[in-house]
């Protein structure tokens, strides 16, 4: 989870979902003078909205490309963000599996590092930025720092530029911060989070719901540094 | 990269190219008594009737399911296997760049790998078999086990199942094999190798160009047990 000191054209590989957490991480690798090579997936999420969200936020950040790729999680099924599973409310004591909530997606985070990894080869940039977070992080396996240090490791090992001496690094500067922390600090860089998506149970109009774990961590950040989410809920 | 001692239906998800090495991993697997998940993709390469190999070895081999997924790693560019970048030839120095050829495709078993992990966890299978191999394997560094074994550590470090103490264990049976010794492996188990694909630049007829490093590799493979190649060459 090392930076780089060089200035001169480095490249950052920026994992983009449109939501509040990844784009304040493009924010500040924006603020540290990468280049930026952003990357979302389609990947038969219920919420689609997400990817419209994730071009709006790269164009209002301002990257040097977006890559949007198409890929099938729903193949191998077992998750309520890519299922017909209900999406559990809050208090619904089905929503968790020994402390790991229904809406995990088996190895999302593992998929998505092993193409940004790709993109970053193919592109030379040996930083790798991702949005998990580990505070307030709703009990996914993969947003611990332990995955994203063994990930790093993979990294390094995986590659022709890692065995060529060149150094990747995965970088995940929100993984210690509280959501009230990313907010304020996304603030302070000009994110603009009514561009942002955050629920994973919208509705037809695309208006979110305010109940589902990942509005409540949202809607609790707000209030954490006392502002209005911006955002319109149903 | 350990197995699995109970038999009663353990399952093992399987990466099946359709090549030699991949068939001759699915027929292990086999062997070993598991219930076959196999798992292929479709990425831009340039060798198509990869799929196709791949479609015909699980039908011949026998497995429970067989997934294709469609991923785009041309997007990112940079590699002989999915540009437009000659295939280089025996003999042809720009064909290698510091001992890795140029048909190195960035991260690609990582990426392979991280799918294979997605479907283990959703259909309850803890053995992922890979068929990289380490002696006779081109310079490619995530055929290496030391790559193998990053993978398996943050297998369990990924996902739920592994944090909740299912072991996942990556396997690469043929890791330390010759070539030779592959084609005897897989022979010995009725692995129909005339159904099998190899060639990095087949003709638009399917035939194998003969020329390439990987069918140099396969052909001093067969020529290694005393037997004639079943597939076609140029």
């Amino acid at each position: 989870m090392k930076g780089r000191m060089d200035t001169a054209s480095k490249k950052a590989v920026v994992l983009l979902s449109g939501g509040l957490d990844s784009s304040t991480t493009l924010a500040i690798a924006k603020s540290e003078g990468y280049e930026l090579h952003a990357l979302s997936f389609r990947y038969g999420q219920r919420h689609r909205g997400e990817v419209d969200a994730a071009v709006r936020i790269a164009q209002s950040i301002g990257v040097k490309r977006h890559v949007v790729l198409d890929i099938d999680l729903r193949s191998f099924g077992s998750s309520a963000l890519t299922d017909d599973i209900e999406v559990p409310k809050k208090g619904d004591p089905s929503g968790m599996l020994h402390g790991i909530p229904v809406t995990y997606v088996p190895a999302r985070n593992t998929i998505f590092l092993s193409f940004a990894l790709a993109f970053a080869e193919s592109v030379h940039a040996r930083d790798i930025f991702i949005g998990v977070n580990a505070i307030d992080y709703s009990g996914y396996p993969d947003c611990r720092p332990e995955f994203i240090a063994a990930f790093e490791r993979l990294a390094n090992l995986a590659t022709k530029a890692g065995i060529e001496g060149e150094f990747f690094a995965v970088r995940a500067p929100l993984i210690s911060m509280t959501k009230s922390q990313i907010i304020q600090k996304g603030l302070s860089l000009g994110v603009d989070y009514s561009l942002t998506t955050t629920c994973y149970d919208p509705s037809a109009e695309g208006k979110a719901c305010g109940f589902c774990e990942a509005c409540l961590l949202r809607l609790r950040g707000f209030e954490g540094v006392g502002l209005k989410d911006p955002i319109d809920y149903e």
